[in-house]
């Protein structure tokens, strides 16, 4: 297939029951759309307050979560990593190891991402250029892993806003199959009440554009619920408008894949 | 007709021989398109240099071939004015007044191309915001004057980049019909040589985003030889190419613009 | 003297009483503290409503008062320029034509202020860089006018703020004699009212800045009740604080000016 | 004393003597001028090259050496940290923990500086506004620590360019005492080179600016030989030029602190 793919699922796992049914849904949709799918969930919030207590049952939780979907509806899976020792972790459970854009210079942990064998996927720092990812880039392929993406999820713009550089999408694609983050690049960080904002209405034009300028994937956290998930609802598309929005990206993919 | 319009011709009108030509050559693919073209040139170097003497004749001399393509291939004009004076003198012969950039903002400039009756094309200054552009507008329908366009051409970003938010778009579509300009929004200014750079490999990148993002409108300088045209050559699209990518651009306009 | 210079008054000329009151408390103080002063008011407001109807006897009666304030006080003046006939009829009043930074980019503007032999004030556009100036600078030199300063008033940072790049006052330096317009280098623009903000309590943090990397002028609004100016009045300075400010800055340029 | 205090040393501890001859230097300048002085050596660099293999030893030995600096001169001394297990063993030997720009949102690391009882220097991270610090000077008082300073290194203008916004000193300084790191914020990311560029011939502007505008401490990369400094030579200060500059800052320093 020429179809991009899809890395979508709630932000954080909430729970199994939660994470089954947001998959059955997306797989029933993106199979009828010839949709590659990797489902998406985060295991653990890394910047979790220091009040809640970390358990590591809660990570392992998380991630026998992640291998049951998987195992449930046969699609791979994406988590996101933070620490160097959470690489071999996660890996046993997961397909492709998320770095966050804030650690994707961080060489330690992108290199233990990279000797996992595992497909590694790079956001692009909100601080760095498109051109900059091709360093990052080169520490996975370095180590013989040539299993990497990039994932874009926007570039500071002044404080308070992020804008996503469609200009940047081709070379980064010269680098490694490149994603466009629509959640997290309509994010408003900054903001004085220390809560990011969003804006979820402009989730379709954002994709609309990433797809007509050539990524190969698209994220979308979505929700049954955006207004009542735990975190990043600010920018969640609601899964009723999925289906619709999948297949005008789909028929738009087909025009500028074609030669 | 649903389709998005085309803003297009050389930079500067540079002799009736070429503008004619230019002309025919975009219409027949217009046509063939079902797109409704607008010629675009510019009748003088509003920055032209200090030494080069200013020749009202010269002026009137490219108005006058502005008003000879329209008649010939039976198009409207276009054509920017930097001076109050201009907005009369200009609108004798073409049919929509651009409002330059840096321009923008000033009051008696804008209100003097209103009060003409023409169509108003403001054009969002690099210093503006999507949402200030509603102020601008204002100042044209205030006058009675409902025939108003903005084009956005990019936003500083550092000191030497421009770039394109396709946020705005549907923000700026709330107020009027919006275009995008391709072509200056490739720009790379203050440049240290002191000659704007530009990356013409993204000409085709930036309009199918541009349409999927539901612009009314494109604007793409194109000359038959951009490497000897005398002005913003280095993003200009040639005009073999523009079939070809307007073909693909009313493919994806149909997808956008359907339910 | 080696000291800084100051042009300081407040925005706009109101009337000839307010204006020679500021005048007179601000040279009583300059005076005292030998700083080179120039008395700044705007004789119109370019940008004005388009409702209020213009009128030459407004801006003749303006100027007419700047030339009272320079006999009275034995000051130079300070006025800024919209459209290349006002430089004519202004130089005919004042001692230093300013080019807002919105046309710094007006060839036909800069050149027909620099043609009058005043002093050309070229503001720095919020969209250029430092090294951009160069360029404008020279548009005044090529005419062999020598006398021109350049003002910093910040550059565009996001859509809704302007920042002061202090590496370009050296930059600047090197071209022409650099002001740094603490005033409006503190607007925030673009704000979603329309109106623009500021933040007033930094004025001192600039201007200490300013003196400290070395500007060789300072440009400050103040007014007796700057709540109750007729514009601008988020950022000026109240007058019964310039004397304190004044006598630290003169203090920091003493020691920054010695070898 | 109410003078500013100064950060500085070598980038990275590249030897014992050389830190001791550094240190030396530094101290008979701060000890003539009543500067608090604290010695800044890397124990690590976080981001090495993936092929040099990481060795305790070479950890332990930096560490070792930052405390034979503090014993000879009886000087405190700071380092950086990259993960949570580094708090505790760099708190034996060092009284000052830095947290990163990159890292200053892992809530986990600044936590577990925090806990160690030691001083923790925040580095604001290039992609937040001086109001977001508030936060993470927030995660380090919640643990009941209130040894904790800011230090801004600026912040992105664009992709390849690094600015200090001199209005965030006051607004910082109202959380934490604030530093500026005059080396790093000079920095020119993502060239194209994969190598960071610079503009030492700066070093002297920003410090005053800083002093100026109220900074409580400075910190400045400085070498005997800038230019063979096997890290960030691009922007260190020749030691021969540290007791110019610094007499001045204390002048200027004097000036501000009075009132």
């Amino acid at each position: 297939t020429n179809n991009f793919f899809l890395l979508a699922g709630p932000c954080a796992i909430e729970g199994e029951e939660m994470a089954l049914r947001i998959a059955e849904k997306i797989v029933s949709i993106t199979d009828k759309l010839n949709i590659p799918y990797v489902f998406k969930g985060s295991f653990k919030k890394a910047n979790r307050s220091r009040i809640d207590s970390f358990t590591g049952i809660g990570d392992e939780k998380a991630l026998k979560i992640l291998r049951k979907v998987s195992e449930t509806f046969d699609v791979p899976t994406v988590t996101d990593i933070h620490v160097n020792e959470d690489a071999a972790m996660a890996a046993e459970y997961v397909d492709v190891l998320q770095i966050p854009a804030f650690l994707v210079r961080q060489t330690d942990l992108v290199v233990a991402a990279a000797e996992t064998g595992k497909v590694v996927n790079l956001k692009k720092g909100q601080f760095m250029s498109p051109e900059a990812m091709k360093h990052a880039v080169a520490k996975v392929t370095d180590t013989g892993n040539e299993n990497v993406w990039i994932t874009d999820r926007g570039t500071m713009f002044g404080y308070q806003d992020l804008i996503v550089d469609f200009r940047g999408i081709p070379t980064m694609k010269s680098y490694a199959p490149t994603v466009l983050d629509v959640t997290h690049s309509l994010q408003q960080p900054n903001q004085s009440s220390g809560v990011t904002g969003g804006r979820p209405e402009l989730i379709g034009t954002m994709a609309k554009a990433g797809i007509a300028a050539g990524v190969d994937g698209l994220f979308i956290e979505t929700h049954f619920d955006p207004k009542n998930a735990k975190s990043d609802g600010a920018n969640m598309l609601d899964l009723s408008l999925l289906e619709g929005l999948l297949t005008k990206l789909v028929a738009i993919r087909k025009i500028v894949a074609e030669n």
